[in-house]
Parts: C-alpha cells; structure tokens; sequence
C-alpha cells in the first residue's frame, strides 16, 4: 500500500517524549503541565460516572456544556452564541481542528498556514487533496506580514488559519492583524480557522484578541479551543468549536463521523466547574506569568538568549551561543546528552530558517524547571 | 459554503434519541445500555485520576492496554500480536473507522459496503473522494451473496469493508464466509476493513468468526473493536485497531492528527480491568443471550414478526401485520404515537428494499424491556 501521507513520519512530540523516557532526561518538550487539574473538576467527573453518564453524550456535546461556552464567550469576547447552533465539543483540540478543515476544505483547494505551524494542519489539508500554502511568520518576534499574506491569496483560497496564542513562539495576534486579516477575507469566501487553545494564557495584562471579538471575522470563523489546556488536563482529551450556524452544520456533519461524541462524564464534569469556578480561568495568566517568570530567571545565568512570551506556556530559546548544531541534531543531542527534551522548530516549517530555536515548556513545577535550568545552565 | 457532503443530514441515532426525549418514548433507538459500567471499572477510573494519569498518553495507546487487548486477541482468536506495531487505541470505534479508511483509500477507489451499512462508513469514504459500492445482504437472512461481490470488484476497489456481528441485522459471517472473503481479495491489493465491535456478543454458542482466526485475511485486514460495547460504557469513547505493522503505520499516521490520543484515565482503568477480570467478556454472550431471549418472550403476544438474531444486541421485527407504512415513516410515527424509539433500515441503504423492518435495542434493563413491549403489544 503506497502512503498518502508521504511526508509523515511520528509526530516530534512522540518522539521526544519516547527520547525523553529512554534516556530519562527532564520531559519539557511535548506541552503538558505536570501538576494535576483541579481536584473538583476530578471529583465532578467521578460523580459524572456514579451518576450514570456513562452512555453516549449528545453528538454535538452536552447541552450544559454548550450552554457554559457560549455563557464564557459571551463574557469574555462580547459574542453572544446560541449553543444549540454554533458550539460543538470535540475529543479534543485536534478533532476540531481537522472536522473543520475537511467539512469545508476541498480537493485541488489551498489554505494558507504560518510557519512554524503546528503540526496536524498540513496532514489534515493534504488529506482533503488540497495544498498549504506556507508562509513564514517574520523573526524574531513571530509576527505575520501581511503583504506576504495578500500576495499568497488565489482563487483556490479555501481557509486561512491563525493560531494565537501561537505555538510554538507565544506570539499573539493583535486588534491591528485581526483587521488585516478581516480586510484581506473581505469580498472572498474564504473561511477563517482560528485555533486559540491557548486562549487563557495570554501574559503582562493584555487581552486575548480572539476573532471571535471582531464581528465581520466572527461571521466566516470556525475558533477552536481546549480545555485540557485551560483546566491541566491535557490527557482528557476535551476541546470545542465555534463557528455561525451554516459553517458549524458542516463541521458537525463531519465531526459526527469523525468520533460521534466525546467522553460523557468530562463533559458533565466541565459543565459543573465551569459554572461554579469560573474564577478558575481568570486567574490562569497570573498562575502562568509566575511560571514564565520563574522560569526565566532560572535560565538567565545560561547561555541561551530567551525570547519574548508575550502567551502560552513555552519559551523558545536561542542556543546559538552553545552550538551551531541546526536544532533537529542539537535538540537530540540535548535529550541524550544534557538531560532535557525540547521541541525543535525545524518540524513546523516548510522550509526552516536555519535559527538556532529550542521550545521549552514551562507548565511545570518548581522542581522541574530547577532541576531543567541546572542542566541548561551547565551548557 | 456549498457542503462536501449533501447526502448527510443529523445521524438516524441523534435524531430518534432526541425525538424519545421530545415525546418521552422508551428509547429502543440509538444502541447504547441502560445499565451501567462494573464498578470496579469506574472505581479503576478514578484511581488513575488520582494517580495523576492525567496528561496526554502515549498517541498509540498506553502501553499495559495495547498489550492486554494483544493478549485477548492472542487467547480468543490464535493471533499473536505486537502491541508496539499492530495495535492502536482509538477515540471510539467511530474514529478507528474512519483513520482506517482516511489511511488507505484515494480520490477515484471504490469501497464494497453491505446494505444495511452502518452510516458513518460511506460519509468517511466520499470524503476521500473515493465511492462506495453498495451491495445489499440478501433478506430475511442478510447474508453476503459472494457472486454480488465477485461481481463488484473491480481494479478501482481499495476496500471491503465487512461488519459482524452485523448492525443493524445481528446476523453473522460463517468460516465459509471468510474463506470467500479470502479467495475475492486473494492476488488483488483490496485491504480488508473489518467492523467487530460487537465481538463478544455472539449467541447460542458460536465462536466470533473474527477476520484475525484467518491468517490469510488478517495480513491484510484492520479490524476495529469497541469497549463501550463490551463493558457498557457507551459514553467512555474507547476502540481500537488492529492491523499488520505496515498497516498499522498508515493508520497511525492519520490517527495521530485526528484525535492524537485518547481520554488517559479510561485507559488505565481498561488495562487493569482486562488484566484482573478477563471472565467479563467471557460470560457477555450468556448475559445478553438472557436479555434476547427476555425480550423476544415479552414480544411474543404482539403482532411482530421477530427475525433471528445471531450477534449483537439488536432485535429486527417485521411490522407488516401492524402498517404499510415505510420504516421511516412507522419509526416516526411509533415514537410520537406508540412511545417507543426505535432505528428504521432505510438510512441504512443506497436503495432501500421496501421490508417492513424495525431496528429495536435490547441492552435494556428489564423495566425498560417490559415498558415498550407493553406498548409494542398493544399496536
Ligand atoms: C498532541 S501532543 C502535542 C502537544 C502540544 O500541543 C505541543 O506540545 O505543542
Ligand atoms: C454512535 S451513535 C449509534 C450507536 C450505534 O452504534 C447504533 O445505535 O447502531
């Protein structure tokens, strides 16, 4: 059987993660937090299962859980959603996102990404027998320039897909881009994905800029988020998406044949926290910008240059001080060698820029980022 | 956005489970228990909640639950597997499904479906681009007519995608079966894709005449299984596939970018359940065999013809005596006007074949058995 996945080998994270095992090296390479999600939220779904959610949740997720996520959106972004039409949970951030490009991406079709791009978009596009179309985002700060992206657009322009907070740089989109972007769909029919799993974590007071702010782009969105990003339960395997009413048919159409439903007790589990904590994600930034500024600290006496985190909880760093290795050989020489499992760039790009950039993620206790920075600060 | 699929609407599933809830019908409709998980699965549940099994698991599956199902697969069916290569935890057999056939057919290939075929297959192939070949299962008996298939194959097919315990009907394939399966695909690439989900419910002391007893068809089949079927749980979302290494690797490949990996926490309790009560499964088909025949008891005085039922947890009756009206149209007025859910056969076809046939579910308890045969006696 010849592949239709040429390109495709096991995702880096897996691979660092294995790496990461095998040579027992300190694992900040595959995002995941290594605290526990709160324990109401685990007490919520064990209650779930006692209760007898145990049977097949509603395709398009649980009518309480709809109804938190509009009820938040609306809070936070000022777009007021109707659940029973425009929200759908998913198994996670990555179902959304790849329901959502083949219910609307079609063969012979483009989409255009932003490198370093995460790395499920391509394989999902070429799956639809369509082409991303990549542009690079510019360096060092991870911005998008939009006469790349004007020049970039075709006829055969399907979607366009952001991603901010974005991974693997932190960088966030701006009021500025979302108006760049609304003017450069205008006129079109192009669909807008937006992916903001990291949406609670954005650092130093600024708001989370989700297009679901800006009404002309709200109306040709599909916005996917995550709770096992927000709640410290990546393993849960729970995420949404927003999008109008005729946009989320389609997703749902797809989604129903994709997984059916999702994990019945989380959903009620979410539900319930959702409503009774909604503090919890409020407080996320300052948890996290405590993180990121502990974890700095710790890695200031290194040799490598940290780059801005303006969102999310990775830190890129540049090594170029310590070796001119290009990052896929310097990152395994890092997890062999010293100790740490990081995330190389170089799988997000089309064609890598040659920079010297590591991700480190820094959802991590104090003893994990101390005893990581001890062996990054011997490099 | 014009839609890429226009054949597909809201699942038969949905729609009826909704309309039971609308006019508070008993809900023989969607298949799913009306009982609950063991305990002492649940409590497995919580315990690895507790143990901070928390995070994403392995993209494949955990390791102590690839090789426990390696293991069952060993003692049921005589084949030894690698559960590093040949086996993948899924989001449901839903999403096995659909990475299976997402794999390893092209735009342009055709897949042989039995009618009645379960409705996720052919929205999964068309998004291929690829086209299903509809054969129908002879009547009263949905048996294969193997001449058909011979008949169908052509050098575009990439699939035959085989169901038994078949849903909706509960018949079965013989060993004879097989071996026709096997001398159709024999010289050709045609992989086989093998929907066993209700495995283990088999009745009246029949062996499970799974693809993987027969090495022939099993070097080239994937077969997808499903533990809410076998331990109750619906709800839970956990399948799984189980294909030779190079098989595996392509399924891998899509799986990684469909749902990456599945909900960590079920995934411990599943390992440990198999390992230290491997007599549940044994003794499902005497469970279900109890609740068959309950039910066919308690139908008895009504005026449905009951069809046999092999497999599964289905029962087909044929209303003929009672209206002449289609299966869509006595489903729909049965559940607003007889207070009883249950699945007409209709969706199920390419070209429906007209029978007065009726789809109801017997994972009930017995309340709920007694409830709609008391309202199906009385039509
Ligand atoms: C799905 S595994 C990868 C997790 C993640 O989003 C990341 O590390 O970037
Ligand atoms: C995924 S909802 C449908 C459940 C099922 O397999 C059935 O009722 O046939």
């Amino acid at each position: 059987l010849e592949t239709k996945l040429p390109k495709v080998g096991t995702t880096i994270f897996s691979v660092m993660s294995q790496l990461a095992l095998e040579h027992k090296a300190v694992n900040l390479g595959q995002g995941f937090p290594d605290f526990e999600p709160p324990e109401a939220l685990r007490e919520a779904l064990a209650r779930a299962m006692a209760e007898g959610k145990n049977q097949y949740a509603p395709g398009i997720g649980t009518a309480p859980l709809r109804e938190q996520i509009a009820l938040k959106t609306g809070r936070l972004y000022g777009r007021e959603l109707d659940p029973a039409a425009e929200v759908t949970v998913t198994s996670g951030a990555t179902e959304a996102l790849f329901a959502a490009i083949a219910a609307t991406v079609r063969a012979g079709e483009e989409v255009i990404v932003f490198d370093p791009a995460y790395d499920s978009y391509e394989p999902a596009i070429e799956l639809q027998g369509a082409r991303a179309v990549h542009i690079p985002l510019t360096l060092p700060d991870f911005a998008i320039d939009w006469q790349c992206v004007r020049d970039a657009v075709t006829p055969r322009t399907r979607m366009i897909l952001v991603n901010s907070p974005h991974n693997p740089s932190g960088a966030v989109l701006s009021a500025a881009d979302l108006d760049e972007l609304a003017a450069v769909v205008r006129g079109t029919d192009i669909v807008v994905l937006s992916d903001e799993v990291y949406e609670h974590i954005v650092y130093d007071g600024a708001p989370h800029q989700s297009v679901l702010r800006h009404p002309e782009l709200a109306a040709r969105s599909i916005v996917v988020s995550s709770f096992g990003k927000t709640y410290h339960c990546t393993g849960w395997k729970v995420g949404y998406a927003v999008a109008p009413a005729a946009l989320s048919a389609e997703f749902r159409k797809v989604h129903q044949y994709l997984t059916f439903c999702t994990f019945h007790p989380a959903q009620a589990a979410f539900a319930e926290f959702l409503a009774s904590a909604p503090e919890h994600y409020l407080e996320l930034p300052a948890f996290y910008q405590a993180k990121r500024d502990r974890f700095r600290a710790l890695l200031a006496p290194s040799r490598l240059k940290l780059l801005d985190v303006p969102g999310g909880y990775f830190q890129l760093v540049d090594y170029s001080a310590i070796s001119d290795k290009d990052d896929l050989a310097f990152s395994e020489w890092l997890v062999k060698e010293g100790g740490v499992a990081a995330i190389p760039l170089a799988p997000f790009y089309e064609t890598p820029p040659g920079a010297r950039l590591l991700r480190l993620c820094f959802a991590k206790s104090d003893a994990t980022m101390e005893a990581a920075a001890e062996r990054l600060c011997r490099l």
